[in-house]
C-alpha cells in the first residue's frame, strides 16, 4: 500500500516525520510511503538513514499550513492550494495513495480532507474517530471525538454503525459491542439527545448495542465502542488528559521533595513506563475522519517517530481492509458527487 | 450554627455519619449537630464516644430511603414522609437548623431538597456545586454538575452568578474568576449552548469573567469557577474518576507484578498517600444544592466520618456566611411561595 504522508505536519516536521516513515517501512514490507513537502528539507533528512530507496519516495510540494496558522481553517487550505496536506489529500484523491497521514494543524486538516475526498453519500455529517485506553490493555473507539459541537439523534446512530466498522478492522473485533456515552446507566437516563438516541441505538441492525454507559466505566473494557456527540467527546478526551497531567504533576512534585521517594521512583521506573504507555495517544496511531470517501488520519501535534509510524501502520491496516467500501455498504451510498 | 445530619444516609451509615458529628463537634466549637434517624440506632453508636452531650442532639425520624430505593426517587420521597433526610431537610425549612447534611440517596436528595426547601424566587434552575483539585492544592467550583442534563444559556448565565458567590465563601476569595467550560480557549468556539452563553457571561455584571476554558486547562488554576452544564459536568466527573481509577489500577498491577516496584512504592508512599488525598472527594465536604431557598450538602455515598465531617464543616461555613441570603440578593427574589 503506497502512504502518503504529510512530512511537513506536525511540531517536529520534517525530523520526526522522515524517521517515522523510516521506521514503517522497517517494520512493514507492504507498506510504500511518498513523503510529501519541501523536496530539499525533505532529502536532507533522508541522509541521515539507510533504507529500501523503492520504498520511499518524495513528492514536492512548496507550501506548509503552519500549526499555528493565522487566517482560519478553510482559508488557509484555499490559500495554499500546494501545501502538503493539501497535496497528500489529492494523490489519495487521484488514487495515487491510499491513505493520507498528516500530524499538522487539525482544523485544515479537518476541513482539506472534506474538500478534497468528499463525504460517502449518505453520511450526515463526517466525524473524528480516537481511541480511548481500557483496563488489560484493551481499548475502545469514541465517536465523536470533536468535529461536530451539535449532533442531532439521527447523527448519534449514524456515528454507532462507522465506528462499529471502524472498531472491526482496528481492533479485530468480529462483533464489537456499541455504547452510548451518558450519565447514568439506565434507560431513558440523559439528555434530550441521549435519550432519543437511545431508542435509534436499540433499533440499529448493523451493531449489538448494549445501552448507557458511563466514562467512569468506560476503561473497565464491557463495551468496544463508545458513541457521543463531538462537544461531549471532546470533553472526554481533555478531562482524561488533564486528569492524568495532573496525576504526575503531583508524583513528580513528591518525588522531587524527598530523597527516599526518589529511590522508590527509580525503583518503580518499569511501573511509570507502563503508565506512559498505556496513557500515552501516541500508540494508537491517530484519529480517523470518518465517513469520507478515503482515508485520513490525524497523527497528534506532538508526534515523534513513533507516533507517526503507528499512524502510518494504521493506515496501511484501513486500506487493507478496504474501510471505505465496507463502510459504503453500510451506509448504502456512493460519494457525494457520484 | 445547629447543623441537622441525616444519620442514615450513605453507605457506612450510621456508624460513620455519627463518627463524623463527632469529629465535627470536636474540631469547631460553634457547631451542634442534630442527628436525625433511627434513634435506637443512633444511641448505640453513640455510646462509643465521650463527647459534649450539649452539642448532639438526636431527633427521630422511623424511615429510610435506601441507597438502591427501588421507586422513583420522587415516589420514595413521598411515601416515606418520615424518612430521615426528609425530617432533617424539615428541620432547615422550619429554622430549627441551619443545614441540611446527607450521604443519602442523591436523587431523592435532591427532589426532597426542592420539595421542602423551594427554590428562591428567580432561580430559573436549582443545581449541584461540586469541587474539582487544581495544581498547588487549589481547588475550582464547578455548577451544574448534574442536575440539569438540558440547559439554556440563560441557566449557565445564572449558574455563574452562584456559583460566583459559592467559591466567595467556600475558597475565600473576593473576585473570584469565573470560566465556560468549553472545546476551544476563543471566543466563538464551542457548541450553540456555549455559543450563546458566552456573551450573557461577557455581560453578566456580577462576575469576572474569563472566557472560554478547556477541562485540559481546568487543573492549571487560571480560574476558581467553571460554568457548565449539568450533562456535561457529570461527564468531566466521572472521566477525570475514571482517569484516576485506570492510573491507580496501572500502579498496583505494575507493583505486584515486581518485589523492586514494591520496594519502590513503600519508598514513594508519601507521595501516593498526597495523591489520594488530593485526588479524593471526601476532602471537599459535599456537593452544595444551589438555589434553594436554605442549605442542603449531599455528601459522597461513601463517605467516611471524614468526608462527613467536611461536609459539616462546610455546612457550618456557609449558613455563618448568611449565603442563601447572598444568593438572594444577587437573583434578586425572595422564596418561590412567597
Amino acid at each position: 500500500m503506497r502512504i502518503a504522508l504529510d512530512a511537513m505536519g506536525g511540531d517536529y516536521a520534517p525530523l520526526e516525520t522522515v524517521k517515522g516513515a523510516i521506521e514503517a517501512i522497517g517494520e512493514n514490507k507492504n507498506i510504500r510511503v511518498i513523503l510529501v513537502g519541501k523536496e530539499e528539507l525533505i532529502k536532507e533528512e533522508l541522509l541521515k538513514y539507510s533504507y529500501d530507496v523503492d520504498r520511499i519516495e518524495i513528492k514536492n510540494a512548496t507550501e506548509v499550513i503552519e500549526m499555528d496558522e493565522k487566517s482560519s481553517p478553510t482559508a488557509a487550505v484555499r490559500a495554499k492550494k500546494d501545501a502538503s496536506m493539501n497535496v497528500a489529500l489529492e494523490m489519495v484523491k487521484n488514487k495515487e495513495a491510499t491513505a493520507c497521514i498528516s500530524a499538522g494543524n487539525t482544523g485544515a486538516l479537518m476541513t482539506a480532507s472534506q474538500l478534497k475526498l468528499k463525504r460517502i453519500k449518505g453520511v450526515l455529517r463526517p466525524a473524528i474517530t480516537t481511541v480511548f485506553p481500557a483496563n488489560d490493555n484493551k481499548h475502545i473507539v469514541l465517536l465523536d471525538a470533536g468535529a461536530n459541537a451539535d449532533c442531532k439523534p439521527e447523527y448519534l446512530d449514524q456515528f454507532a454503525t462507522m465506528a462499529n466498522e471502524y472498531a472491526k478492522v482496528l481492533l479485530n473485533i468480529e462483533s464489537p459491542r456499541v455504547g452510548l456515552l451518558n450519565i447514568g446507566e439506565e434507560d431513558g437516563k440523559g439528555n434530550e439527545l441521549t435519550k432519543a438516541a437511545f431508542y435509534l441505538l436499540k433499533e440499529n441492525k448493523y451493531i449489538d448495542f448494549r445501552g448507557n454507559i458511563e466514562t467512569r466505566e468506560m476503561t473497565n473494557g464491557s463495551v468496544d465502542v463508545v458513541v457521543t456527540d463531538g462537544f461531549t467527546g471532546n470533553i472526554v478526551l481533555k478531562t482524561a488528559e488533564g486528569t492524568v497531567h495532573f496525576m504526575k504533576n503531583i508524583i513528580k512534585d513528591g518525588v522531587n521533595k524527598s530523597l527516599l521517594a526518589k529511590i522508590g521512583a527509580l525503583l518503580m521506573s518499569s511501573v511509570f513506563k507502563e503508565m506512559k504507555r498505556q496513557s500515552d495517544s501516541s500508540e494508537y496511531g491517530g484519529a480517523l475522519f470518518m465517513g469520507l470517501n478515503g482515508i485520513s488520519i490525524k497523527a497528534h501535534g506532538n508526534s515523534d517517530s513513533k507516533a507517526i509510524k503507528n499512524a502510518i501502520l494504521v493506515g496501511n491496516k484501513f486500506a487493507e481492509n478496504n474501510f471505505v467500501e465496507s463502510l459504503k455498504k453500510v451506509i448504502g451510498g456512493e460519494n457525494e458527487n457520484s
